[in-house]
């Protein structure tokens, strides 16, 4: 197997390099590892990384990664430079803290400054209302909810800031999969709200860097 | 054709008759009408009669009915006597008022005291909060909503009543049909909702009313 | 991981404090636990806790919980005072008995007394006929059943009372994951049958102690 | 175009021949039409065959035809002599009519006796048990419901009969096209029920000729 | 936990005695299996009990068993007298002789007379007219099989018997879980296709007891 | 509004020119008419083109086509010159000949010679082996099909050549919209059948075409 | 009936004033009209007005209005004063124009600049390549595509800005109602890429507002 | 159990002998490894052999095949002799190598020349382009993609070659399980793109190598 990597896409886009982990079998993950640890000019982020896969693979390998076991993410040869720009990422629950990290540490890779409210459901809404003006103060919010995603709603009434809502697998019956959260969001009554695929921590941040990096280049 | 009614329903269940009509042909609607306009101490709500229905039937029935276009309501021999209880309903947008208006007409019908709020959707949640303290008076909350349903999770943490859930198809994309709206109060983090089938303001009804019967029953 | 506890939760809505452990890790429940063990005006409901999970967390702990494993439930601090209010759990089949068992302990937690009355569903309807007198001398039905649900329906036709259906995800084929037994209960011609979402035993529990503590509120 | 009749069926399958009549255009069924009248040996059963594309048709063919709009049937050279063997068609509700009325015609036009039990649905179970005895004395049970479809769980528990179950596309909501009913037939608890496609009261009857057919040669 | 049987089901309907295994825990069918191991006058069919389940049960208990691995079912105080009547079990291909074997054990401890004819599947539709003439010489044809089942169309096209179609769960992609089989025998262009829930070799089974018991009694 | 013409497909692909009409206003398909009856050196095929939308075109404009309603299709300029290599078109009833008719037009436009076999679906299925060595004379068969779409894996059992299944929307119950007829498609156990999207007959006549075409220029 | 407008949401959100008007009925939107022609300070766009529903207001109404046939949409009081920003509006077909169309006239509504680029389905990729250097010049792009929605996925790799994916319901088959290309453009490969709901131009559009506002807040 | 071969499929068919073994138990792949080592006439492919089941079945048996553990394919009695013709196979990513090496290893097997092109996704749509002339050399092309399956679309409109699009089941959210892919495949704007099931790569090798004996035939 050889692996061809898009070694053109910060240059191009702006995005992190970024390696999906999941569906990749061991072998192939040691083999792009092993690559891209001989090329320390090429900061790079392993996502859907979790805990038993990394203990299984090569630990001369790992070693280099600063993993985070939580976001299931390793980064290599990281971060990038600080980048002027603040996200806020909003959870309703505890639950969804695996896909928030997610978000967080693309973000963070990528030398961008984050803050993260958590617990903020709106089942319990004055918890929300709490935390409300520290959240305002970001260039873009991130929300990361399940079951209902009642949440992205709700903050699209309030926060004037760019949206980002990101649905997650966490929930039963019929929540289960994330389908139902996806469904809630994509009809949110808020105006403007924009979405991602279930799970999809890392697409949430990279749609907040397109717009922070454009912040950057119309300044 | 003949019409076998399950007269003995008032008496068992002490809920109202009810005939719905979407689904029958205009000459069934005449005959069910012709055969319980004869039967006076059998007051009955005949529901889902919208508009064009009506005027196809033989005015000379429709005539006995008090009629309601926007729920697509009538009623016949009604209403019930007075009961206690009140009930309020609330409704996130204007495109709700149909089927808030069937729960509403149902409950009126049988006898008990019913509160309209409409237009409180959560994306601009201060209309909420102006009259979430009137809201929360009555006896049993019916919430009426499409699209992503978040009212029924905010109100769900908002009142201690017990609170019923009507998803209704309003809505486009994944919200047309209603299903991202039922799945959203299915799903909902506010504790012991409970939700009817999509458009369902007549099951709503009824289902506030056997709370308000056994209320009244234990007393 | 920082927890924010909603503790307004029972001042404010009557409802019982409640932790879902599903979906969390081990260390973050261990850690719940230890933060409310040091509450004990803080009575806790643990969800959604099955043995194995059980098994793994730190037994100093959870020799504070008063543990049912076929409900999946643990009780810390608890229960609550009596409450007036009795409720009927009916169940089709014994697969139900892990939903049940979980509304019922919701129920037990919170002060109100409960009956069982299990494998009662409808294919051999004499069982159910046998022991509806005495289901109907409580103040709310729960009914409780998976494949075809069919027994909320036969329910809402003999009995007067408030009736909530919870849908079981007990099945194969076409009634994999309950789905199925959701919708013919929210289709379920009994009039007034309110539905929660698959397998939501304790959502169905707390629905019955909305209306409880709205029965004792009006009094 | 030309029309290529399987004019072996019945012989071979001792099945009622029959042509389909929706998704046919109007000369399509004209040009049917006149040939089958001129094959006075081919007695032929027309189903799907509304009353608005009755009207637009020749008359001069449809004059030829014994016409029931309910049923949507038109029945020509028939009907097949008399065969032993009775039905019994059993239907939860009115709007269950058009289907059960399929049914029944394709019986009767195969020399079939049937009898119509309708208007039994379980939401008032009081109403089954009164012509339950009577159900039981026929050969083959046809059950015909939409909604939940209950009717054919607690029809499966007190009939030992053969019981064929026909979901209809009644109700609205998540009943909406049927789904419900057939899925909930399909996952009935009552032991060997046999489902068929949705309103598909043709297809029922067909498969109640083949039990009778059976019957007859077996003795 | 109690376990209520349901044990008029025999004499109410002719039905075999079954437990459904599948969704119980250990500790349940040991108890039941103990239960009934002391009624020698109630044979009992155990479905769906795999063999990984069998080997945790007690083994005092399961060795009162006649157990079939590939079925994944045990007969207790079994088989029940002979009865007249033949059924032929065909399938498509070896991957549905699980499910073809639940049919034909069910079968067997009925007292019924019982053929397979496996792999007989469309794509060499040799095989299948190679035996179909063996096929035409029983009283009820079952049809089992999984991805586009298309055997059951074209035996529906063949054979003049009662057809009862079985959708088995094998395949990948689109055919995974079974549902396209269950809709394409739903949708058969065969006349007369009767269908059973996904993977109910059993119902199948019953579905035929109960054909062939009325043939007996109309004799 | 500019309407922005691929006018390099046939060029690049060998694919013939083709307009959709369906999803346009009549304005846009006016327009279109106009800018290219002004190129007879661009000969174009206009797809789902309906009698009633023809009959509200500009006449002066229409006058140009080659209309031919059963398939709603439209030819200008046309044909192309004759090819090399015959195309057996199958399908299972007559209901499916508006999507043969859309492949066979296709075909014919490009210059390809095709056969038509209708009405041999596999209910019936000596009607399909009547005519089966005249099929197996062409390069390639396309097999449309609705319901259950059996005719398909029989097919694909039965003949050597390349073969292009189409489903299409024909049925009701499980069967409406042709998702059924598409997922047995794919599911088929007949090796190597290709599918296309519903009704696409236009797309199945490409697929053959760059079949065909491929045989010549490998001459 | 009263109409509750939010009439702080300008001044909260920075988002225009809409009123969606599918789904409610004329008298409704007359009287909504009334209401704000009475309001010259407060611009309104109104969406989702065909022109059917335009033709048969009060014309007195309706004059006042800036109305666009292709979008639905109507300007009262408008537009906002020029903003800084420019969008680039990007569809994939010419039947896209429509949803397209609403994207472009929110913008325009609110001061915004945009150029609309149509027609660069990536089927005929040189379309698409031949005019990207223009696109790029933009601040947001929004990719506007129904069918298998491509376009996004090929944009997300091309355009470094933020971009905002619309899925439209063009298309049949596996691809109405538009699901196929929501699924499409949240699975995108393309990093970053943010979705609406199915035809929701104005949300995209809202999106797009969000960021510019926030682009211009942090100058 | 015995096992019926349908050994005439080569030769009838030109098809590759082929045993799928997903879905059987260990026992009766054993069993028919011996049945078919013992003919060394019969050239066999068995797809869907993972290393787990490979390491599990007798190896006296398995040493007998040529295995492949990513394409999880092993060879008995091959290959089968030279055959003229080539084929591209094309994957988007490198998690669709499973899948695109069924397809490879089926068609080496039966004798074709084929070539891999991984790794070039649209999302970096430079990679594909640097490699678009050396695919267009190719007889047929196979494109194996997951996610939003892009890649086929934009292959529909470069290539004149026959095309058969994979769908993968690679993914997560809604991508999960390939539905996405298949869905975006048969909607494609590529006039002329044939479909497979979801991950069936042995279908598309079959697809291709029909198209490819019929190129030999009609030389």
């Amino acid at each position: 197997m050889t692996f061809t990597h898009d070694d053109q896409r910060h240059e191009r886009l702006g995005m992190p390099e970024a390696i999906v982990c999941q569906g990749k079998d061991d072998a192939s993950v040691n083999l792009i590892l092993t690559e891209l640890i001989a090329k320390p000019d090429c900061p790079t982020l392993f996502t859907r990384l979790p805990q038993d896969m990394f203990d299984r693979l090569d630990s001369a390998l790992t070693n280099e990664l600063d993993y985070d076991s939580l976001s299931a993410t390793g980064i290599l040869h990281g971060p990038l430079p600080k980048n002027s720009g603040s996200i806020a990422v909003v959870t309703a629950g505890t639950s969804d803290l695996r896909i928030a990290g997610e978000a967080k540490r693309t973000l963070e890779f990528s030398g961008f400054s984050t803050s993260l409210y958590s617990d903020v459901g709106v089942a319990g809404i004055h918890r929300l209302f709490d935390r409300i003006d520290e959240i305002k103060t970001h260039d873009v919010v991130i929300a990361v909810a399940g079951w209902d995603a009642a949440l992205a709603s709700v903050l699209g009434g309030l926060v004037a800031q760019p949206l980002i809502a990101v649905p997650t697998s966490v929930g039963y019956g019929v929540a289960e999969g994330g389908g139902t959260a996806l469904n809630s969001m994509l009809a949110s009554c808020g105006q403007g709200v924009l979405v991602t695929n279930i799970d999809n921590g890392f697409g949430a941040a990279c749609g907040a860097i397109r717009m922070l990096n454009q912040l950057k280049s119309s300044d």
